[in-house]
C-alpha cells in the first residue's frame, strides 16, 4: 500500500517534472507538455531539458536530466526512439521515480523495437525506475491540474475535475472518449494512457485509481491484458471501497490466439476469458462505446444488485421494446409490477395491469406517472427502473424534471431511454447526474452490465498436504512435458482418480491383469502412436496383454529405432456415462483458467464447454457442470441413470490447484478423457498430459 | 400493379380528404389533421365531419361523410372508437377508397376491442374499403405536400422532401425515428404509421413505397410481420428496381411463442424466423437505432455487394479494432491492400504492410491518405471501405472534406467513424450524403447488413405428378392430423423413402414379416404409447411378430376402452449413420418454412437446427445440411464413413413443397427421425405427422 501511496505521488503529484524534449517552438508537438503544466498552474517545478537551450518558456533548462537540480519525481521522455535509452538510463542515474515514455516506435512497430524496450525496460527494473508508456499519451491528473502529456486534446478542451479516472490502452481512443463523455456532461479525476505497458500495465493504474480519494467510478478502454494480477487486486478493493470498474474490452473476435497445444485450449476464444475475468472479479463490462461513457451515472456509488430484474415505464410501446427485446437477449428479466404495488396503486384509482411494461404517457393522468414511478422506485421487486420517454423528450423536455428527477431520490438505479432525438432532455439529465441513454443498445447494455454485476468470486482452496504431494511430484519431473503416467500421478495426488495403468518394460511384469486393457507404447519421440499402430485397445486376458506387450516393443524398436522407449502403458479400459475433457491453462492474459468440455466425436464437431479462473471452489465446479448442457443427461432427464457429478466437481476444482502448486509452474494441463461413472462411483482420469 | 397504382393514389394524392372528428378547438389534437393540411399547402378539398358544425377553419363540414358531396378519395377517422364502425359504414355508403383509422380500442387492448375491429374490416372488404390503422398515426406524403395524421410531431418541425420512405408499426417510434433522421439531414417521400394492421400492411405499405418515384430505399420499423407475401412481393420488386429495403425488428427475444406442437416447431426462435425471412427476401436487416439512420446512405443507389470484404483507414488504431472486433463476431473478412495495390502505392513511395488495417494520420504525408484512400476506393479486393477519423474529426472537421469527399467518386459504399464527439464531421458528410456513423456499433452493424446483401433466393420447385399426388392424398386425410403411416404415406408422394412400415389389424395380418421391426398401436386417442407400453422395438421373428400384434391390440383394448385403434403399425427398424429431423411448418409471421435439426437424445440436451423459408431447392438444402456442424460427421471426418447427404438434401426439399400443395392447407408436418444411411443408400422416413 505505501509503495502504491507513493508511485502514486510520483505518478500523479510530483514536485518537480522534467520535460525530456522540451522546445521553444510552439508549432511542435513536444512544446505542448510544457504549456498546458503553466495553462493549469502546476505549482511544482518544470525543468525543461534540451541540450541546445538555456531557458525555455521562463523556465531554466539543462542540457540532460543529470544535469537538472534537485531531485525530480517524474519526468515525460518525449526525444526519439533512438535516445529513449540514455534518457532512460539518465533518469536513474538522477533518481528520478517514474518516467512516461510519450516516444514511440518500441514494441508497437515489430521485433528491434520490441528488443530496444526491453532493454531500457530492464535498466529501469534494475535502477528502481517506474515507467508509464512508451507510445503513450501521458496522463492528466485533473483534480490537482497537473497534466503530463502534450496530446492536443488537453490543449483544447477544457477537462472539469469530478470523480471519474480514466486508463487506457489505446492514446487515440481516450482522447475520443473523453471528448464524448465531456460531451455528455462527465467529470474527470485522473486520465492515464498507458500505451505499450512496459512497466505500469493498466491493472495497476487502476490500482491507483482505486485507491485515489477523488475518484470514484473508473473507466478501462482496454485492447488486451498485460498484468491480470493487478488488474483482479484493483478490482477487489473497489469491491471493498464501492467503486466501480467499467470496461470496454477489444478483442471479441478470435484472431491470432490459435497456440494453445490441447484440446481445451483451441475451445476457449480469448473473448470468453476477457469475460470471465472481467465477470469473476466483480468488473463491470460494456460492449458499446456509449455505454461506457453513459453507464457510469447508472453504477456510480451503488453496490452490486441482488437480481437481474428491470422494472419499465414509459410513453413508448416501441421504444421501450427496443431495450426489453435486448435484455431478453442477455436473459435478463424485466418485471411487471407487484401485487402490492398494484394494490397501493389501485387505492389511488391507477389500475395496472401485469404485463411487465408499464405503458404511461407523461402527460396523461394529475400524477399518474410519478405515483407509478415511486412504487417502481421503492419496489423491492426489482433491481434497477427504466424511464423510457417518447416525444416528450423531444417537445416538452422540462417534463424530465417534474415527472422523473423532482421525485427520484437516488435509492436504486434509474435509466432514462430518450427514443426520439432529443439533446436537451438528455442534458437535463446530465445535470442531474441521471443516467440518460441516447440508444437503446446502450441502456441494455450499460443496464445488463449492472444486474450482472457481483462480488468478485472466491478462488478455491487446496489441502496443503495434496497440494505438497504434486508439487513434489511436478519438482521432479524429467522433463517439461510430463508423459501420460506422470501426468495421471500428478492428478491423483490432487484426488482424481486414476485409471490404474501400469508402466511395463516386458511382458513379464504385465503379469495378473485380466483386461480389458489399452496397451500404449510411451515415447516422448513418437507423436502419432495410435497411427504407428502402437496403440492397442480392448486386450483381454492376461495371455493376450503379454503378446501385446512384446509386440509393442518390438514393432516400437523396429520402426522408430532412434526414439526413446519409457515403457508400455497398460491401461485398465474403463467405461462411462459420459465422458469429459478437463484442461488448465495459464493463459498469457487471464492467467490460470480451468475448462470442462464435453469429449467424443460429436463434441469435437460442435465445440461444448465452459471456463472459470482457477483455482475454482467446489461450488463453482458445480455451477461449470450445470452449464454444460449435454451433462443434463446425468442429472435425471428422460430416466437415464445418474452420473457422479459431485465426483465431477471435486475433480474440477482438483485439477484447477494446479494454479497454486509450488515448483515448477504448470503452464498447461489436461485429462482426456475423464469417464464420469453412475451416481457414487467416482470419476476416472484416463489419459492426460501436464506442461511446465 | 394498377390495384397498387390506385392505392397509392388514394393513400397518397387523395383529390378530397375526409376529417372525422375535426374540431375548430386549437387545442385538441383532432384539430392538428386539418391544420396541418392547411399548412401544408394541399390543393384538393378538405371536408371536415362534425354533427355540430356547419364549418372549421374556413372549411364548410358536414354532420356525417354519407352527407358529404363530390367523392372522397380518402377518410381520416378521428372519432371515438365506439363509433368507428359506424364511421366506416358511411365511408363505405359513399365510396371512400381508403380510411385511416387514428382512433385507438381494438385489437391492442384485447378480446373485446378485437372483435370490434374484425366486425368493421369485414365491412369495409365487403364495401371495397381499404383501410389503414386502426391506432396509427396517419401518414404523411412528403413529396407533395399531403399530410393526413395529427401527429404533433409532423407541426412541431419541418419535414424536408426527399428519397426515404418510412413504414412504422409502432407510432411514436416513427416519430422517434424521424426526429433522429432529421438531426441528420434526411430527407422523406412518404411516411405511414400502419397500427394494427387490420388491411394494409407494412408488407403492401412498402410495395407502394417501392413503386413510389419518389422513393430510393425504404425504412421499416417492425414489430411483428402480419404481411410476409406482400413483403416478399415488394422486397422482389425492390430488387428489380434497385431500391434497398432496410428493416429494424423487435421480438428478438423469445417471448410468447412457445405455442408450436412438433419438436422442430419449438426449436426455431422468432427471430431466427425473422432474420431468415429478411435474408432469403435481399431485405438488408440492422440491429440498432443509429444504423436504421446511418445505413441508408451507405446502401442508398447501390446493387447487392460480391463479397462480404472491407477495407478500412484509420487514424486511430483503437477506434477502427471496435468496428474490426464487431465485423470480426459477425464473419465478414476485413481485408489488407492487394500486392498491386502494394505496389502501386510502393511506386509513389508509400509503403505499406500485409496489415488488413491501414493505419495513417490524415494529416501524415502530402498526400499520402487520399492516395491509399483513391486506391482502396478502386480496388477489386473490397466490397466497401471504412475511413476511421480520429482527434481530426474534432479538432479539424474540414479536413474530412479535402480528404474524402473531394476524392470520393461515390463507385462504391464508404462509411466514415468518428472515434471522437465530432458533430461537425458528422454533419459535413451528412450534407455530402456520405454515411457517416456515431459509432463504432452502428458502423458495424450497416456494414454487416450490407455486405450480406444478396438478391432474393430462388424458391424451390416440385416435379407436378408428385405434387398432384401429395396433393391428393392429403384431400383424402379422414381427419385434421393425419397418423403415422398416412403421413409417411404423403411423403413417400413427394419422394422420400418411407420405412416399409405396414398396418395391421391381427396377427395374421403380419404374416411374412422376419423383423427387425417396431411395433406400435395406432390410435388417435392415445397420447404416451410408451409410457403406456404400446410401443414395443426390435422384434425379431414371425412369431414373435404376431404375438407382440396379438397383445398389444389385447392391451389396447384392455386399458384404453374407449379409444378408437386405427390397427398396429409393425415397422421395419433401420439403422442409419445419423439421424435428423425434418420439419415444415406455416409460421404465422414468415409463412411457410422448413427445419432441419439434429435427431436423437444429445440433440436434444444442445438444439441444432438450421431454417430456410419454403419451398427449398435442392441447392438450398444443401446449404443447410453444411450449417450444422454435427452432419460434418457424415461428409469425410475422422475416417469416418459418409452418409447419403445428396438423399438428404432432396428429401429436405420435397418436404418443404408442402409449402405448394393443393387441397387442405398443411399447418405442421415433421419426420422424426430421419435416417440418413451410407452414401448411395438414400435416406428413410421412419416416422412422422402432419396437421392440417
Amino acid at each position: 500500500m505505501t509503495d502504491l501511496k507513493n508511485l502514486a505521488d510520483a505518478v500523479f503529484r510530483p514536485r518537480a517534472i522534467a520535460l525530456l524534449g522540451a522546445t521553444p517552438d510552439q508549432k511542435k508537438n513536444n512544446s505542448r507538455a510544457q504549456r498546458v503544466l503553466k495553462k493549469n498552474g502546476y505549482k511544482g517545478q518544470i525543468v525543461p531539458i534540451n541540450p541546445g537551450r538555456a531557458e525555455i518558456m521562463g523556465d531554466t533548462a539543462y542540457p540532460d536530466i543529470r544535469a537538472a537540480p534537485g531531485p525530480i519525481d517524474h519526468a515525460f521522455i518525449m526525444v526519439p526512439a533512438a535516445a529513449v535509452p540514455d534518457a532512460i538510463a539518465g533518469c536513474v542515474e538522477k533518481g528520478v521515480k517514474v518516467a512516461t515514455i510519450y516516444s514511440a516506435g518500441f514494441a508497437e512497430i515489430g521485433a528491434e523495437g520490441r528488443a530496444m524496450q526491453e532493454a531500457f525496460t530492464e535498466t529501469a527494473r534494475k535502477g528502481g525506475l517506474r515507467l508509464i508508456g512508451p507510445n503513450c499519451l501521458g496522463l492528466v491528473n485533473v483534480t490537482d491540474g497537473v497534466p503530463i502529456t502534450n496530446n492536443a486534446a488537453v490543449e483544447a478542451e477544457e477537462i472539469k475535475a469530478g470523480s471519474i479516472g480514466v486508463a487506457s490502452q489505446s492514446g487515440s481512443m481516450m482522447g475520443a472518449l473523453l471528448s464524448r463523455a465531456m460531451a455528455r456532461g462527465h467529470r474527470f479525476s485522473k486520465l492515464v494512457s498507458v500505451g505499450n505497458e512496459c512497466d505500469v500495465g493498466v491493472g495497476e493504474v487502476a490500482q491507483l485509481l482505486v485507491e485515489d480519494e477523488a475518484t470514484r467510478c473508473v473507466l478501462l478502454f482496454m485492447e488486451t491484458l498485460r498484468d491480470a494480477d493487478k488488474l483482479a487486486a484493483a478490482a477487489a478493493r473497489a469491491h471493498q471501497l464501492g467503486k466501480p470498474i467499467i470496461a470496454y474490452k477489444l478483442g471479441r473476435s478470435d484472431l491470432g490466439r490459435r497456440i494453445a497445444v490441447s484440446h481445451t485450449g483451441a475451445m476457449v476464444g480469448a473473448d470468453e476469458l476477457a469475460a470471465t475475468f472481467f465477470r469473476e472479479n466483480g468488473i463491470l463490462r460494456v460492449e458499446t462505446l456509449d455505454a461506457l461513457v453513459e453507464a457510469p451515472r447508472l453504477v456510480l456509488g451503488r453496490s452490486t444488485p441482488k437480481g437481474r430484474r428491470v422494472s419499465i415505464i414509459t410513453g413508448t410501446g416501441g421504444g421501450a421494446a427496443m431495450i426489453v427485446d435486448r435484455l431478453g437477449l442477455y436473459g435478463d428479466e424485466v418485471v411487471g409490477p407487484t401485487p402490492a404495488m398494484q394494490e397501493r396503486l389501485g387505492a389511488q384509482g391507477i389500475h395496472l395491469s401485469d404485463s411487465p411494461l408499464i405503458d404511461l404517457p407523461m402527460g396523461g393522468g394529475a400524477g399518474q406517472y410519478t405515483s407509478v414511478l415511486k412504487e417502481m422506485i421503492a419496489s423491492d421487486g426489482n433491481d434497477a427502473v427504466v424511464a423510457v420517454l417518447g416525444s416528450t423528450a423531444r417537445l416538452r423536455p422540462t417534463q424530465v424534471n417534474e415527472n422523473i428527477l423532482d421525485i427520484y431520490d437516488g435509492s436504486k438505479p434509474i435509466a432514462v431511454f430518450c427514443a426520439p432525438q432529443a439533446d436537451e432532455a438528455l442534458r437535463i439529465c446530465d445535470e442531474a447526474d441521471v443516467a440518460g441513454f441516447r440508444t437503446p443498445e446502450s441502456c441494455a447494455d450499460a443496464l445488463h452490465a449492472f444486474l450482472n454485476w457481483r462480488a468478485p468470486v472466491p478462488r478455491g482452496v487446496g489441502a496443503p498436504d495434496a497440494l505438497a504431494k504434486a508439487s513434489a511430484l511436478l519438482k521432479a519431473a524429467p522433463a517439461s512435458t510430463l508423459d501420460e503416467s506422470e501426468a495421471v500421478a500428478v492428478f491423483e495426488a490432487l484426488g482424481i482418480e486414476g485409471s490404474g495403468a501400469r508402466i511395463v518394460n516386458s511382458p513379464d511384469e504385465a503379469l495378473g491383469m485380466e483386461g480389458p486393457v489399452a496397451v500404449k507404447i510411451l515415447s516422448p519421440d513418437i507423436l502419432h502412436k495410435t497411427d504407428a499402430g502402437l496403440v492397442k485397445l480392448g486386450v483381454v486376458g492376461e495371455a493376450a496383454i503379454r503378446d501385446a506387450v512384446a509386440a509393442m516393443l518390438a514393432r516400437a524398436k523396429e520402426h522408430f529405432p532412434e526414439a526413446r522407449i519409457r515403457g508400455v502403458l497398460v491401461a485398465p479400459m474403463h467405461k462411462g456415462l459420459a465422458e469429459v475433457i478437463l484442461g488448465f491453462r495459464r493463459d498469457p492474459e487471464v492467467g490460470p483458467i480451468v475448462m470442462l468440455g464435453m469429449g467424443g466425436v460429436l463434441a469435437e464437431l460442435r465445440k461444448s464447454f465452459c471456463v472459470r479462473l482457477a483455482p475454482v471452489t467446489v461450488e463453482t465446479a458445480a455451477e461449470m457442470i450445470a452449464e454444460l448442457p449435454e451433462l443434463r443427461m446425468l442429472t435425471g432427464f428422460r430416466n437415464l441413470p445418474l452420473g457422479d457429478v459431485a465426483a465431477l466437481a471435486k475433480a474440477i476444482h482438483a485439477i484447477s490447484l494446479l494454479a497454486v502448486t509450488d515448483g515448477p509452474t504448470v503452464q498447461e494441463a489436461e485429462i482426456n478423457p475423464l469417464f464420469i461413472r453412475h451416481q457414487g462411483q467416482g470419476v476416472v482420469a484416463v489419459d492426460g498430459l501436464i506442461s511446465l
